[in-house]
């Protein structure tokens, strides 16, 4: 079956444009007008009548429902990118914030679904797995930042893994060897993923895998100060270290002076999240990797209206984005 | 003429008790009900109908309009305590972000209105004048950590001149006589309000106000770090320095490390804000003043629903919160 889609790449436009064409805005050039018609015929295209009917009744808003990403300081980011991509289409999103308090998530739907929003996202503050009201699945839905055990509703979520795997080779590449992993004692997918591709880049690179270089505590301040403190006492401490989040790495270079170990002379630091309020403001600014936070946002409101367009045409799917790496002075 | 206030103080209950036994809210107890009832018939109390007509079309939702509260990592703590209050009445807070742009404001406030929210909270990341859209007043609408240069509509800030008084009384009494402040540039309420508490105390404990201890910068770390190596290396340098907020005093902590002073035996240090991430995580941790945001975000709601069950019964007023001092070891 042909789907907007199709037309709107034999016609070389998004799916916007196509549809613009088909709800008749006047606001589309002539010459576009005529490519994507002509694609119409060539494909011999149908449009969706109830999705199109559905879509005549839009209220030109999408429910935002998250745990805590609108009252902490973590993620703010999520919001500000799906925010901002949202209005560039005229739309403008409705934020909940449930705390994951379970009664209250299904308030929300229900009361997001009264209010006939176009759609639903649901966004948590770190990458994790979640369990949302089965009624969210009323509307067209996407996940952010987490995703359900069956991935049967469409999430983008950070690509941890290759993040882990792009801070060592990063050191490497700066002649490092011996390069400790600073890590969270939870098991969360940020942790499993980065912990995996620190093994592999250092597997890829023929270097042994050193449990002694390995310190696990809670990823605050206070537990990157402890792992640090450890670490570097140890006979044959690292010349590089990973810290799982900027928060250890903070209190990574608290225990460093306390040791008078200079940054990065004496041992060099990559963070993670590139946090807002800390990671540019260390003394010296922190080399970390960034949480795709804004992207996420862009990319779950892309996706929810594309499956708003067409309910039918995208399938479930699970997108994970890249973390740069944001090369400051401390590594 | 008698509003359901005087009829709460008289029966020496709240009023959203008498509001209960107005509504046959059968969990009421009889012992109340009958309190209440006896005070209605003592003052002759008549119900606004048209206030109590309206009541009963309510949709249990309160809009709250913020620039980038829920973005931007520094006052997450407002829509918290707002949230957390709303959700004890059973209402639910829909947030729109709207980044400052006005346009964007207007739509914000047609969509909520369309939807039929019961009241407004128009809340911003700090506090300053701002300019609401008109129709905000067309339901009962709060001021949150803002206000209108009128006070034509209720608002809630910080004492931000109560709170620049105590961190020199807090000084004075710890034996400091020479306190330098390190200030914010920019004219903003918290900047002005400070600063006269910061004069004013001094003044109270015959202190002459020395320009050379006043400096300002921007309101980051690095704007502290250049505030505090500029004031620590004068000839007579203070023995305290009163930081405008968190980050200018991380930059300070960075200073005073690198001109080998300890923190608080060579200087003191006292912050403000005590802003999530950062104050209670430096090394020391950090002494500082905390803004009431999660307590606006209570008195918000509670003032907004008071407006909500009697519109013509509160008038529009400024109330400050007062902003606690939290002792760490900086200071």
């Amino acid at each position: 079956m042909t789907t907007i889609k199709d037309v709107a790449k034999k016609a070389g436009v998004s799916f916007k444009t196509v549809s613009r064409v088909l709800n008749n805005d006047t606001a589309v050039r002539d010459s576009t007008r005529a490519k994507v018609l002509a694609a119409i015929e060539a494909l011999d295209y149908q449009p969706n009548i109830v999705a199109r009917s559905l879509r005549s009744q839009r209220t030109h808003t999408i429910g935002f429902l998250t745990d805590s990403i609108a009252t902490t300081p973590y993620a703010g980011q999520i919001l500000q990118g799906a925010q901002d991509l949202a209005w560039e289409h005229n739309i403008l999103l409705l934020t909940v914030t449930t705390n994951g308090d379970q009664k209250m998530k299904q308030t929300a739907v229900n009361t997001l679904l009264n209010r006939q929003v176009d759609g639903i996202i649901y966004a948590t503050m770190y990458h994790r797995e979640v369990h949302p009201p089965d009624n969210i699945r009323d509307v067209p839905a996407v996940l952010l930042d987490c995703y359900v055990a069956d991935q049967s509703l469409p999430s983008v979520v950070p690509d941890e893994l290759a993040g882990g795997r792009e801070v060592v080779e990063y050191l490497i590449n700066k002649g490092h060897r011996r390069i400790g992993f600073i890590c969270d004692q939870a098991n969360v997918p940020a942790k499993i993923g980065r912990l995996q591709g620190y093994k592999e880049m250092l597997a890829a690179h023929n270097i042994p895998f050193d449990p002694d270089l390995l310190h696990m505590g809670e990823s605050m301040q206070n537990g990157g100060y402890q792992c640090a403190m450890a670490i570097m006492q140890q006979p044959n401490p690292p010349t590089a270290l990973f810290c799982y989040n900027d928060r250890m790495a903070m209190g990574a270079y608290d225990a460093l002076r306390k040791l008078n170990l200079t940054i990065p002379e004496d041992v060099a630091i990559v963070g993670f999240d590139n946090q807002e309020l800390i990671a540019a403001h260390l003394y010296p600014p922190l080399t970390t990797m960034e949480l795709p936070h804004y992207q996420m946002g862009q990319w779950a409101v892309n996706h929810l209206l594309g499956l708003i367009e067409e309910p039918e045409a995208v399938s479930a799917v699970q997108q994970k984005l890249p973390c740069p790496v944001i090369v400051r002075l401390s590594a």
